[in-house]
């Protein structure tokens, strides 16, 4: 350890403390590698305040003898922006010792919490006043709502209630010289001047680091109706998508898509799973609609898909008659991360289309993919009611790294391409970090790629925060 | 008219032609001046490019000559924010005469319009589509949607639906030195870096020209249910509307609030208006109920609010049986203005709180103005659902120029520096324009001022977009 790394860790001590530092390697492992075990780092140490004013403190003391900074919550991520490079040279900030709900306000309906806090703690919080907190994804028991806002987490309720974007009114945030910017308003309405707020969501730590926030609450959901539909094709979905939602409104919280594959791979790998429907449809749709108070709202999806199976639009549905049915269904759906691992190896995409397009895409994408000299599986499935898809292709559980590595690059393209061309987006709820940066230079429009770097130059102009993701 | 100005104009009207110059004095009259008649500029021109390619090459003109550019949409803001400076170096862009609506998706719930688009074709767009584009505001018969996005309009429904921001997908921006930024895409996941987006939004012309814009749209409200009810305190209002939307949930798509003298403002110098209520009552509130079809939308209200009836939460309570009824209340509402400008000169503030302090804040407010040794009455009322109080303070109509603007500094000082207080915003809606531009200096943060600045650098370092505003 040079006597730089030694001047560095123990003026990091006097701020954070001996309970703020991670030095030991055992115990520093866990922060050094992202949980699909795709990147691994090394750091100087890992930090850890206790509040605002340490993390100030302590990136002012980056900022002064330019050491990079990684931003870390719960280490979650799907692509690799709180892990750190390998050179050793930058320090993981972990925001997981700042957990306090620090206010819930019933009547403004918000509540202001540390960027630390666990989303499942966050929305545990909103209902023990009685109110909602919407944003639910697989990772909610770890990942923190500063990792949600960093990376404008998305979800399974974003057709409904917004991206992590729509559900943050203020924050509170440490510049790159460890100034803070005390940004947490509550309010819904507010003109003064350029959205800072909205520039630090999604920047993925490379602007600044989130510590706190305040959040939008709604009325609870005391209502649940929860149904499978089968279809022919994915252009049947789309147009019945828009059906419920012009009959359902804002009761609409899900619509899920599975394809047949996807369905197959899960009854096949996933213990306790069984069939919805008699028969396997091409497209399989989990429905849910919710309300604060029932009002008939069972009758009126039987209603809005009984009409749709008269029209020959879907080929059967199962409604839901318990909880332990919703639950069954919601199982299939949340299985298919599991059943990909255990089935083969995975090229993942998580790309996002105009909705109407995305009928069209599948079909081309799936022949293209169908035409390459890779033996190869495609799982469709995804969020269709805000046009994401994670559509994955597997190739068998045997294939080489050098393999997995070609079919990677082959596909990539191949999707990526696509979507470019149909106006779509090749990151739609997992971030950049360092899996897309390569992708984002080539895709992005370059004025766009040379507006984010004046950005970054004005904030950041000693280029400490996050080096090496998104950009 | 100096040969740089002759030149500059000929060179225009090569871009724009004949049809796309004003240069006339009485044509240009009407763009040289604001609505309510605050500000008056003068120009070297007015132009009107036909499409997002003639403004560009407008944009490019006045980047290499260092022309400064005020984009002008409806010409409908509250603030001065389109209106010139009295220089007569500036250019007016306006955009009226772009106004197709480019594309409407209904199975991808968008709308792609030009910027000059006026808000009620683009509402009535919507509806052809059997879709709803819920933004709506007193000016929408003239204001534009690009003006609705530079000043991220707000209106009757944000409590619903958010503001303008929440409402546009995508934008397409001409850049200070005349390239096109094309941020078209109509996706609702997209996490591919900076929200420049919403940097745009809200920036009042100081960053760009918007030129287009996917507007996201909604299932058509097709049941509403409307009443009025009185209680005696602003405390008890704010109890009603957490219990409504509790109860109500996304249904409450209108909550706004008057107090006793705003409608007997109204009922006094407004013609065919009468009371609601047998008794006045200190604070009235106009809530409104909306769903994609009836399902008992009237009877939930009435028992929402027959209940606050029981507990003495309200005091009386009228419920609309026609549309007639829902339409003499609104009226009521929308009076307030025209009534304003009847009875006296008006001190006109524009500010949000947390909806938990709008209580306390009258009662402050209403006592310090009372303490002033000014003759003045406290016209408040405004978007309750949202926190945004229009907290007017009417001097007397006889009231000399030197006695407004006396007791203008002394409202404006005294209001706001209580809003700065409790954590709120002294533009919630109108933004900032000229209007607010010193109070804005001297409210933010320096720190946020800088960063706002640093943007301003980073887009439009020779400082030709807008001069004068916001900033």
């Amino acid at each position: 350890m040079s006597d730089n790394t030694q001047d560095l860790i123990a003026q990091l001590r006097a701020i954070v403390g001996d309970a703020g530092l991670v030095t030991d390697a055992d115990a520093q492992a866990p922060y050094l590698k992202d949980w699909l075990g795709k990147w691994q780092g090394r750091v100087t140490v890992v930090v850890r305040p206790a509040d605002t004013a340490q993390t100030a403190e302590v990136v002012r003391l980056c900022h002064i003898t330019h050491t990079p900074i990684v931003a870390q919550g719960g280490n979650t991520g799907m692509s690799g922006g709180g892990t750190p490079d390998d050179s050793g040279a930058q320090v993981i900030l972990s925001t997981t010792r700042m957990n306090r709900i620090r206010e819930v306000d019933p009547l403004n309906n918000t509540m202001t919490v540390d960027a630390g806090v666990i989303l499942a703690n966050a929305q545990q919080a909103a209902r023990e006043a009685d109110r909602y907190f919407p944003l639910s994804l697989g990772a909610e028991g770890s990942c923190t709502v500063g990792g949600n806002l960093a990376t404008n987490a998305g979800g399974i309720a974003v057709l409904r209630f917004g991206n992590m974007r729509e559900l943050a009114l203020g924050l509170e945030v440490v510049l790159p010289d460890g100034r803070i910017w005390n940004g947490l308003r509550g309010l819904r309405k507010d003109n003064t001047g350029y959205d800072l707020r909205d520039l630090f969501i999604g920047s993925e730590g490379t602007l600044g680091v989130i510590t706190g926030a305040v959040l939008k609450l709604f009325a609870q959901p005391h209502a649940r109706a929860t149904a499978w539909v089968g279809a022919d094709t994915l252009e049947q979905l789309v147009e019945l998508l828009a059906r419920t939602r012009a009959r359902c409104g804002e009761r609409l919280v899900a619509f899920e898509m599975m394809s047949a594959a996807s369905l197959a791979l899960v009854l096949q790998h996933v213990a306790d799973t069984r069939a919805p429907l008699a028969q396997p449809a091409a497209f399989n749709a989990l429905i849910e609609l919710a309300d604060t108070e029932d009002g008939g709202l069972q009758a009126m999806l039987e209603d809005v898909l009984g009409q749709a199976l008269e029209d020959g639009l879907v080929n059967d549905a199962m409604f839901c008659a318990s909880q332990a049915q919703s639950a069954a269904l919601w199982k299939l759906r949340e299985g298919i991360s599991q059943a990909q691992v255990r089935a083969g190896k995975v090229v993942k995409h998580d790309i996002a289309l105009p909705i109407s397009s995305l009928a069209a895409f599948t079909q081309a994408a799936d022949a293209a993919i169908a035409g390459e000299d890779i033996p190869a599986e495609i799982i469709n499935f995804g969020h269709l009611g805000d046009g994401n898809l994670h559509f994955n292709v597997m190739i068998p559980l045997s294939s080489t790294y050098e393999e997995v590595k070609h079919a990677t690059a082959v596909f990539n393209r191949l999707v990526h391409d696509m979507v470019a061309r149909m106006n779509g987006s090749i990151s739609a709820e997992h971030g950049v970090g360092q899996l897309r940066r390569d992708e984002l230079r080539h895709y992005k429009q370059p004025l766009e790629m040379e507006l984010m770097l004046r950005i970054k130059q004005a904030f950041d102009p000693n280029l400490i925060m996050n080096p090496g993701k998104l950009l």
